[in-house]
Parts: C-alpha cells; structure tokens; sequence
C-alpha cells in the first residue's frame, strides 16, 4: 500500500538537525548494555527551576509547604532558590536557617551565576547553615556565546574561574558552614564536547575537589535538542574524559522539550552519571524538567528501591498542585487521575483475571498476595504501592465490555456473575450508554442491573408480571418435591403448586401450568458474604418459550433465591416479547 | 559528600526486573548510529485507542469533527474504531463510508478481534469503502497467555491464525473495497522475541504479503515495562528476523506508561520500523499513546517535513480538547501553554538577544528572518511556525530580570530601554512583584513604568515637585544655547532660563540656579516610529546631589523629551530622597 503522505509548507529550511550543529560520536558506546540497579542521588530543583517557571511563584508559605513535603519523602539534596537574584528567595533560604528546619542529613543547594556581588549575596544567605551546596552556572554554548556574551570560549572560561575563585574567596567568610560546589556548563547540549570537557577540568583546578569532598559536574539539557540516545553518548564521553573521574558526582539536569526528559535521564544514568536533578511531576521552564516522580516510581517497577518515599502519590500530588498552583496531567506517569483507570472490556477483563490469579497463586502458597511477584496485565505496579486503591482502577462506558461491569458488581455488591451473564448483562449497559454516552459509575450499574433482573427495592412497586410472595416447599425424600406458592400474576394473588425433582423443577411446573414453556439450561448460586444469616444470590440461564436468557435473584433463603431468579427470567422475557410486539404494531 | 538517602518501605521483593523476565539481547545493534531523515508513515488512533480512554467517549459529532481535524491536518492512516465492539463505532464507520466524506487518499483502519462473528461484523461494517485497514490482534504476552487465554504458545498461534483465515473469508463478501491487513501481537512487550517473531511470520504466511500489497505488522508497547533503548533493541532484532521483510510495513505503537514513549517511538523508528501509531497530545489509554504533535514537531526542529500540518497548533489543540474533553496540559511539548514562555531573567535576557541577533543577521544579508536559520536560545523552534506569536514567548513575575520587562516594553511601547536603565527598571519592577506575588502583564509593567518615570496622563494631575510647561531656546550659532522654559515648582509656575552648550546643559544651569547640583552621565534617545511627526524617547542617566538615577521624557519635540527626561530624573530623586527623610524621621 502507497504512502500518500504530503508535504506541507513548513519552513524546514529554517532548522538545522542536531548533528550538523554539534558532533557527538561514540560508536564504542556502552550504555545500551547497562542496566539500572541502584538509584541515583536525587536533587530536587522544584524550589528553583521549578518555581521560577510558574505564573503565580510560590509565596513564603507555598515554598514552605513544598520544602517539608520534598524531605518527608526522602530528598537529601534541595536546591531552595536562586538567593542573589531574588529577595523573596534570599529571604526563604534564610527563614530556613533561622527556624532550623532542615534535617541533619538534608543539604540545601542555592544556585548563583558567576557575579561578585551575587556571589557574595549567595555566601550572605548561607551563613548559619550547616552544609551547602553551593551550585555556579555559567553559559557555555555555542548560540549563547554570539548572541548573548559575544565572547569567544576564552571568555566564557574565564568567567567560569573568575566565579570559581570568588566563591572559594567568599567561603571563607563563612566558616562555620561546609560548603560543596556544583558546576553547571550552562546550555551543555548547545555546547562542543570537547569545549564543555575543558570548562569543566579547569573549574575542577580550582575547587580541587577530592574523593571526600567531589565537586558536582551538573551537565543540563537546559534545552532538550536531539533524541535521548545522543544526550546519553555525550553523557558516556564527559564521563570517560573528564580528569579525576573519582572525585566528581556527574550529574544530569535534563529538560524536556521534545517530550523525552525522563529517557534522557534514564539512559544518561545507565551512561555512567552519579546523579539526577528533576522537579515533582516535571515542573519547570516551558516544557519542564524531568519528573522525578516518573524515574522513581519506574525503579520500583523494577525491584529498585528508589530511596524515595511514593507510598501515598495522592498527598504528593495534591501537595504539588497546590504549591505549584498547576495541574498534574489525568495522565502523568503513576500519578494521574487515569492511569490506572482501564476503561477498555478486553483490559479490564484481562485485568480481572490477573487479580484472580494473584489470588488463587497467594491462597496456594499460602500467602498474601503482597508476598508474591506483582503480574496483573496492564497494570505495571500495584495501585496499592502507591498508596491508590483497587476501586479507582476499572471505570465503565460505553466502550467497556463485560470485564468492568462484572468486576463494579462484583467488588461493590459481592455478585460474581457467570460469564454468560456477564455478556449478556454487559450488552444491557452498552445500549444505554450507547445511547447516553459518557462514563457510567458503579451506582448506575447496579441501578441498570436491579431494573432488569431485580424487583423493586420501593415497597409497592411491582417489577413484572409474576412475584413470589410466599412458598412452601414439602419433600417425602422419595426425590420428589411439592412447592407450594403465593405468586402474584399481573394484580392478583394466587395459590400455586407444582411437583419435582427439586424446588425449582417444581416451579417450572407451576409455570407450565400458567402456559409458559420453560427450560432451566445453567443454574449458579453463592452466598453474597460470610455468615449463617447471608444472603444468597441465584443466576438462572432459562429458556422461555424459545427465548434464552438469564435471571437473577437474591434472598436469604437459598431456594427462595432460585425461584426468584426464575420469576426474574420469566418476567425478563415477558417484557422483552411486549417490546417485540409493541413495535411489531401488534 | 555522603549519600545520606534512605531505603524506603516500597516492597521492591514484588517487582522483577524486566531483563529478568523477557530477553531482548542485541550487542550488535546499530540503530543508536542512525539519524532519522524522513517523517515515518504515520496513523492516527485518536478515534479507537483514544477514543476508549476517554471518561466521556466522543459523541458521533465529535468523533466526526476529530476525523475532520485528522484529515485537514494530513493524517493518510486513521483507524476510526473497533466497529465489532461497539455500535457507536459500528454506525461511526458507516456514517463516514455512506457520506462520503473519506478522501481519496486516506484509508480507515478498523481493529478487530480474531473471533468469527467480530470479524464478520467489521467487514459488514466496511461495505462501500475504496479501501480499509483491517487490523487483526490477539495477545501473546506470557501474562495474558498465562491468567487470561490460559493456553499455550500453540494455542495464541492457533487464534492468530483463525483470525487471519476469517479474514481472508470475509474479504471476499466486499469485493468493491481494498483490504489490506495489519496484524498485532497484543502486548508485544511482554511477548518473548522468539515467540513474537513466529507469531508474525505465521500470519504473513496467511495473509501472502507482496512488495506491492504489504502487510502490516504493529508491535505494541501495550504496556511500556522497559526504557526505550529495550524497545528499540527489539524493534532492530525483529526488523532483522522477519521473513520477507520487503513485504512488511514494521509498526510501532508506543504507550506512555513510563513516560517514555516519545523516546521508544524514536529509537524504535531508527532501529528499522517504518510507521507510528499514535494519538495527538498522547491521549489513550493510561497514560497514554505516544503524542504524535511531539514526534511531528521534534521532526521540523531537525529540519525534516513532518509531512502533517501544525501550522496552527493552538486551533489543533482547542479542536482535540473539545473532542477528548480533556485539557493538553500547561507543560505539553509544543503545544502547552507555558511552552513558549520564559520567567526567568537570564532566559528572557538571551531570548531578547536572540532576536535580535536574528534581526541583525537578515539585515546583513539583506533578507527576512524567514530565510535565515533559526537560532534563539531556549527556542528550539519558532514559536510562528506553530501559530503561536512572539507575544506569548515572555511573561514577567517576581522572578524574571530585566531582559522580560524590557521585551515587554520594547515590543508592546517601542521602548527601547539603555541596558543600565533595564537593571534600574527591573529592579523598581521586582521590589512591586516581590511584595505582590504572582505574574506580571505587559500593561501592568506599563503602568508600573509609567508611574516611576512620565508625567501624570490625567490631566491637572501633578507628577513629582517639577513640571515642563512651556520651553523656547534660542542659539546665536556661537555655541551656545538660550534657554527659556516656564516650570511649575511645587504649586507656582515660574519662569526661568540658563545657558549652555546645548538645552540639556542650559536646563541642568536653570535646575543648578534652584539648587540641584545635577550632572549628565549618559543620554540616548530614539524615534518611537516612523515619520516626521513621529514622538520621540529620550533617556537621561543622572546624578542628582549625589545620587545616580535616570530620566525618561517623551516627546514629539526631540528637545523637549531630553528636557522632560531630566525633569523624570530630578522629580524622582526628589521623591527618593523624601522617602529616605520619612524613614529617617526627618
């Protein structure tokens, strides 16, 4: 079949692909070979690179709110704000200090570019601290050097350790703090390899880091410009290149405007990085950082504990939205309201049964299904292990099939229909909301399911032509039975009795003597809970007057409840033929 | 610096890793050397994956008007429902056959299952078409097989091929309409290479591709449980096993569970496929397919035709919100609202730099910047390619730096602010927005300016402790300057002159005869448009008694507006210094 695609009238000649702009070659690359075993360091940047890009920033209050939330789930590096540039942000980094707010074991990270006096401002907001992390940027791409700098890369150099040395001169002003420094070629994807190598040995002269105390060697994506494999091959470069390897922490910043941060960081961790500086839910500038959500959560996907906590990812997003004053996407990695909503028959069917099979694999081990390996289709991770719930994960329209009504019937009323009700039941569901469209809720369900195969729950209300309003059921044990009934035919009430071989061949019988021809071709019952006083609930496959179908009926009384789901079957197709003949005009 | 971060509570034991579960081993891949150089063969899914993902599936009005949009925007493969599941889709692909409104070159898809009475019903629903897509699938994944299909390998073969056979069977009772096929290995992902590929080439053997009429062959991250270098490994290793690869078109179908499915589409598509399944915005199921505006448009950054029209992103994105009823979110590559928005102060500075620059280089090269190469940092594209406008490229909050408000003033007010004045300006800006909070709008920052430097708009509403009333100079040639300028002082209007070397000098004299000892360290001025009664800005760096500020006057009287910009600056040293004198008790 011919590809019919056309062109348009963009102005590719506008763009020049990525590597014609910059050479990155590493055909002896290693990192596709890698695999993630362990976490990186995390440094969240939400206060920073986060709140910087938000139309409403976040106030004294939100900043504090979104801090205490990122060291409850476990984030040991911060970085809090950019302090020289803001007094806001200044401000915040000292209310920290002052009130003691931050763990032992938590270092805060403040950014500053490579300015004197924005250093020494930097240095003034730190005094008090236990430790920091004091984090230089500076410019070093190609596009940033002609338009914005309009240096040349001895310039760009040179600012880098100018800035370094003053930070080195300004860290003696405060003694009583340990100070650890990262350095940000700034636009490092813009940037010549072989240029953003040299930048960053110089700088590492003069912090002198050692393997006690590393120097940070942040490499942003600060703009996302080629496919993640390329970021990861000049990740494995810098990685191999740089002098004094053991004394650096390598660490990827990757933003995401092609839509493939997470990837970028994923395959730039397994190409030798130490370290991954990302926002919750991929906040950030324009399209965002990268979502530390999504790369912790896809680790504990593969049996790597994150080291973060994500067990209540509701809290983590409500916290986050409200600081941010931004939605988190329905469909957000692990977090949104749909991801673990299967609105698709064959996936919640198939869903189903996963559970199911944990279930009867736990019951035969002996266990509980926590104890054994998670294997439900379409479902990467327990909902549970993220602190969601089993209810939120099968939702029902007009597209669903059988799967989502029969698990809302049966997780909801305790009502496991056989499969051939489910179909059958699943195609009533489907002709209303084929006709009214949208979602249909469990409580619509069970109505949809009570109006056809249930009486009225309103007293009063009658619910077909016949109803079982008393029986009486008299066996000689000679494996014959005689039931007698009170059954209420249109509005009277009348005396019935049939005889045989059970109470429901019985009442067949007292059927047939009404005209009715009835077959019983399936018959399931189960108790709806535990407990001498439950309910039971009784399916009945029949065959009425050639018409098969299903009736369903719930009592407490196992035998009453059979009978009245052949009531419900023989109302059910009584019904059905007037609708025939109404529009047969008859 | 210690790693300080924790183990959690996360039950990693429940989790194995996907290399220990399925074998995708590919050392000699060559696909991370490939560059991609054209745009795949695209298909559009919005209509069936989408659609069934949806809490409120599209009504047949908006299922047309997405099909309408799919069609203008350049999509030739769209599947168009799942017509044997569902009636809405059933009378959705009649309606588009029996209207018509199908083009010549775009072929619908449907998806079916491999059962008989399914396939029967798909092929009744395409009676009437030139041609159609049958899409045939069933799950192979060791999961599904396991606790859904409960069969073996033989088995999953056995259904593919039925489906397959049934199809053929079918074909025949629409001879008018083109079949073509493409059949899917239902969670690929979770599908062992071997058995996938067997799979697969079975079909083919049913379906007897040829060069001419190819098969399909779509292999599903039904579930992405893998970074997307994995996927990609696969893709190659299929690509390269396949018999008779020549008749087959390889198919991708990236969903976005780890949020990486942009990635997989793209590494897989140089890994050897040749086509792409997705949906705009990455709707679908959970998380979502793979968004087909992100790899279109991560295309034309590279230079490549995407061969699909987002010329108007934002009418593309309004259309499909309507449709989805869901939001594209803030963040959304390309599309999102804050895509093409920069906060921070250093990026807007460089973006306006950026701009410039560009204008800079057309000028030279006697061109527009249409012609030229795109070159803006953090702009990997033009925001007008879109359809998006340059207007919306900055905001300004409390976190932005002159570069944002001077953009603003520039492009909305024609001012082009000295770069010392744009510090002084952010500065007066940021102490407003420090204290408010929350973003900034151009007329704000007008009124903002407005009120810092020019005289009152509302008329008798006096500015500051001088006003300009009324000047007359007179000049001998001989060099020097007669100034006569009538000023309100306070509440009394005055008259006065000086001289000098020139007005500005004779009015510094007239301001030094009332005490200002006032000094002019910088001046520049500039039309605010074209013609001869075009108005003019002047601004004036300062030092007032001692105090470095500047001046802004505008006026239609080159002279006057120098005039009024030193006025600008001695009111408001006035106003500063009383200030300071409030605060000091004075």
């Amino acid at each position: 079949m011919q590809n019919t695609q056309k062109p348009t009238t963009a102005p590719v000649h506008k763009y020049r692909p990525y590597h014609e702009q910059l050479r990155v070659e590493l055909p002896d690359r290693t990192w596709p070979d890698q695999r993630i075993t362990h976490a990186p360091r995390w440094c969240a940047v939400d206060l920073r690179d986060g709140n910087q890009a938000l139309i409403d920033p976040m106030s004294p209050e939100r900043k504090r709110i979104m801090f205490d939330l990122l060291v409850s789930m476990g984030y040991k590096e911060i970085e809090v704000g950019f302090p020289s540039a803001s007094q806001t942000d200044f401000d915040f980094v000292r209310h920290l200090i002052e009130e003691d707010v931050i763990p032992e074991d938590v270092t805060i990270q403040v950014l500053t570019q490579a300015r004197e006096e924005l250093i020494a401002r930097t240095f003034e907001s730190l005094r008090g601290a236990k430790q920091a992390i004091v984090h230089l940027y500076n410019s070093t791409s190609v596009l940033q050097r002609e338009v914005v700098f309009r240096t040349d890369k001895q310039g760009i150099v040179d600012i880098a350790l100018q800035g370094a040395r003053w930070c080195k001169q300004y860290e003696a002003t405060i003694p009583e703090t340990t100070v650890y420094y990262e350095y940000s070629p700034e636009s490092y994807t813009g940037t010549e390899l072989e240029f953003a190598l040299d930048v960053c040995n110089r700088v590492m002269e003069v912090f002198v880091p050692t393997p006690e105390r590393k120097v940070i060697l942040n490499l942003p994506a600060t703009v996302e410009m080629a496919t993640p494999n390329v970021y990861a091959d000049s990740i494995e470069w810098m990685s191999r290149h740089l002098n004094h390897r053991e004394n650096v922490i390598l660490s990827l910043h990757p933003h995401n405007d092609r839509g493939t941060a997470i990837a970028a960081a994923e395959l730039g961790y397994m190409a030798g990085a130490d370290r991954i500086e990302g926002c919750l839910f991929g906040n950030g500038e324009r399209t965002g950082n990268v979502d530390l959500v999504a790369l912790g959560v896809n680790l504990l996907t593969q049996g790597i504990d994150p080291q973060i906590d994500f067990s209540d990812i509701d809290q983590v997003k409500r916290t986050a939205e409200y600081c941010n004053q931004l939605p988190v996407h329905e469909r957000s990695p692990w977090a949104g309201d749909l991801v673990f909503t299967a609105f698709s028959g064959s996936h919640q069917d198939a869903i189903k049964k996963g559970f199911e099979a944990m279930d009867a694999r736990a019951a035969a081990q002996g266990v509980t299904v926590d104890d054994i390996e998670w294997a439900v289709p379409y479902l990467p991770i327990d909902p549970k292990d993220l602190g969601r719930s089993y209810e939120a994960v099968i939702r029902v329209n007009s597209q669903s099939g059988k799967g989502g009504v029969a698990y809302l019937l049966k997780s909801d009323h305790a009502l496991d229909l056989p499969r051939k009700l489910q179909i059958e039941f699943s195609g009533v569901v489907q002709s209303k909301t084929d006709a009214e469209g949208g979602e249909v809720t469990s409580d619509q369900i069970w109505d949809i399911f009570r109006d056809e195969y249930l009486p009225s729950p309103v007293a009063d209300e009658r619910w077909g032509r016949f109803e079982l309003l008393s029986t009486r059921t008299s066996s000689d044990m000679s494996g014959d039975v005689e039931l007698s009934v009170t059954l209420r035919d249109g509005d009277t009430n009348e005396a019935a009795s049939g005889r045989g071989n059970g109470p429901v061949a019985a009442f067949v019988d007292i059927l047939r003597q009404r005209g009715f021809d009835v077959t019983v071709y399936d018959y399931v019952e189960h108790a709806l809970s535990a407990g001498g006083d439950a309910q039971a609930a009784a399916y009945v496959e029949l065959q009425v007057d050639g018409q098969r179908l299903w009736g369903v009926g719930i009592d407490g009384d196992i035998s009453t409840a059979s009978l009245k789901a052949i009531v419900s079957g023989v109302n059910r197709a009584i019904r059905t033929r007037r609708g025939a003949d109404a529009l047969a005009g008859v």
